[in-house]
């Protein structure tokens, strides 16, 4: 490749499908998880439900799929918060971000290989669970610090 | 590779060296960035400091050298904020996220491949930025919304 300063330089990039991720809102004030053992850093890592889109869908579509998939529930309200890449040094992986409210039960059969616990968490628990550090993955955390930041004024 | 199922299945990760984010505030309430090409994702993208923790390095060692090479200064105090998983589904790479302060010129000879320009952003530019979207990247958006969030208690 050429850099602007004119220089060359190897990259090696890894090519990945764009994702979603889904802040799921339950009428109770809390947050569904999913609990699933993540191979590439061997442990379990709670997080927002999310997924890769798959060809033929549209970003929208592939939230609704996976948080029927993953916590077997569906949205009357999705909405987009945010769109962003995970690590623009080497991936190109790029995450949507949505926001799911007026949830109800839509369960779908999902990949037959992930075994996933489902988990709902209150606005107290959250802010306990991050003080003890008790999420690691990037993109729930980032979901999080909206929540807690903006949740008031858009979730009243 | 086994799941708990049972099932077998095929994975590809990526392995990736841990790294660091720099989330540096200068003595103006002002936050530093980067504007850099970003060839994965064929644009320029804003992000906050942020580097690979190099073989014999710690990941302090790395942030102190990262925000020297990238933006010309050194940080007497250095706090590690939190620790994530960029894209556990897939690649093993961890990113520690550090608070800098008390920044003071220090530059050090950077990678000859990297053409970066320094940005410094206020707290108002900061929330009229994200509401614009003009972050796209991941980490740098998880910082910035642990800054507004926890800023006010943690910077006083």
């Amino acid at each position: 490749m050429l850099l602007p300063s004119g220089k060359t330089s190897f990259r090696e990039v890894v090519e990945h499908a764009p994702a979603v991720c889904i802040l799921a809102e339950n009428g109770h004030g809390e947050i569904l998880f999913v609990r699933q053992h993540r191979y590439p850093v061997k442990r379990a890592v709670l997080e927002l439900p999310a997924g890769v889109v798959e060809p033929g869908e549209n970003p929208l579509e592939t939230a609704h799929r996976e948080l029927r998939e993953e916590v077997g529930m569906d949205a009357r309200s999705m909405k987009e918060i945010i769109r962003f890449y995970t690590s623009p040094g080497f991936c190109d992986e790029e995450i949507i971000l949505f926001l799911a409210r007026d949830l109800f039960p839509s369960p779908l059969e999902g990949d037959d290989d992930e075994t996933i616990r489902v988990e709902s968490w209150n606005r107290e628990a959250l802010v306990k669970g991050l003080e003890n550090r008790e999420f690691q993955d990037g993109k729930t955390l980032m979901a999080l610090y909206w929540y807690l930041l903006k949740g008031e004024e858009i979730l009243s």
